[in-house]
């Protein structure tokens, strides 16, 4: 048993983007010259091509021929909770918020359940878009107890953020507990962060503990799964 | 602006399969009663399912409804290596690894890259299918240099785990760098995995090092995103 062709022509491509023989935003050759290059059919070089598409390093361009995309945003799994502003800095990237919702509701029970409150609690309702270089990046749903916050549907969260807002008040969050699933985004999700409905996208629960022990933030996020990844280092026990 | 009706129910649906309201394997109440309870339309009642059963959490059944499925597999990060037989255990399922394929072959350039190869080099590819209680969990396809690992090809890893073979080796991997992208599965990985192509995926590439930082493995693999997900803790510095 041989690895099959498709395969190893899509690990060849790839190791020529991450080299940088196809460099970012470069139309790598056509479809045809590379079935010759490799002495494969036009449909295994597709096959190929496809799952580079597929995993975000190569974007069809109508008309154009095959693009090398802007690299993914890195992501680290750290072992520290950094600010939205800092990773997108930390890319080289222009980090934007935009506030898509801010209102005051009754608890959900499934918010009620994450955030320990009773029947007929209010908790703020708090949706951001997050973008690097005008791309969407995140779109993040937040949930936080009326009740030790007044005010905050007053606060401009286009400009400042929710971390540091909480920390003016001396209710800094300082461990979060998160949940990472792969969901297929539904047509809303899709839509606001503008990828086709049923990509996959990360998708985290994040509860947010204030140094009392408290839970005091519910989020969900979903991030785009053609411009981001996650690293992290482990070592064996 | 209010929140949406349908991501209401959807949330409500969700704490019911939660708390065991709806217990697993159980068949919640149809569409058309759901729709009265909650006194909204079929078209509202079937977004908040479809959600749920993109997150993996129902399931449509012909003829018999919809399902609440098993819970997902928590694989923790819990920044020790654990064993996938060690994971599975722990979450009280049955594990079975099968081997779908055991060679050798030259390295392509994307794993003489990651293994650090000369352009001849020999290594092995190592593709196991990983269960929990007869579903596939994971892909796994592994590239190791063949040089300082004779006779790895007559190993049965269907038995032995690649770690503790390594291990009797005293080539023991003891840190491992991990990048996680999601993916949507192409035709022969869904297959493998049994779900529909295109379904997301979590998507690892690992490099394990050994004591003296070489660079012994390069694995791939590719977890089926409605049957698992990942938990960790950050504490904020």
């Amino acid at each position: 048993m041989t690895q099959p062709k498709y395969q190893v022509i899509e690990q060849t491509l790839r190791a020529r983007i991450t080299d940088g023989t196809y460099p970012e935003g470069s139309i790598i050759p056509k479809e045809v010259d590379l079935a010759a290059e490799f002495a494969v059919s036009r449909p295994t070089i597709r096959q190929a091509i496809r799952i580079l598409v597929n995993q975000g390093l190569l974007e069809r361009k109508q008309h154009r021929g095959t693009l090398v995309r802007q690299s993914k945003i890195a992501q680290q799994f750290t072992h520290v909770i950094q600010s939205y502003n800092q990773e997108i800095a930390a890319n080289g990237r222009c980090s934007r918020t935009d506030v898509l919702g801010l209102y005051t509701q009754l608890a959900t029970p499934e918010v009620q359940q994450a955030l320990h409150l009773p029947d007929d609690a209010q908790v703020y309702r708090l949706v951001r878009l997050r973008f690097a270089d005008d791309e969407p990046v995140v779109l993040v749903t937040s949930y936080l107890p009326v009740t030790p916050l007044p005010g905050l549907d007053q606060v401009d969260f286009a400009r400042q953020s929710l971390y540091t807002e909480l920390e003016h008040r001396h209710l800094g969050i300082t461990s979060v507990n998160r949940k990472l699933e792969v969901v297929a985004a539904d047509p809303d999700t899709a839509a606001s962060l503008q990828v086709a409905p049923g990509s996959p996208t990360f998708y985290f629960h994040t509860l947010g503990q204030v140094s009392d022990g408290r839970v005091l933030e519910y989020s969900i996020a979903q991030y785009r799964g053609d411009n981001n990844y996650f690293t992290f280092n482990i070592a064996r026990t």
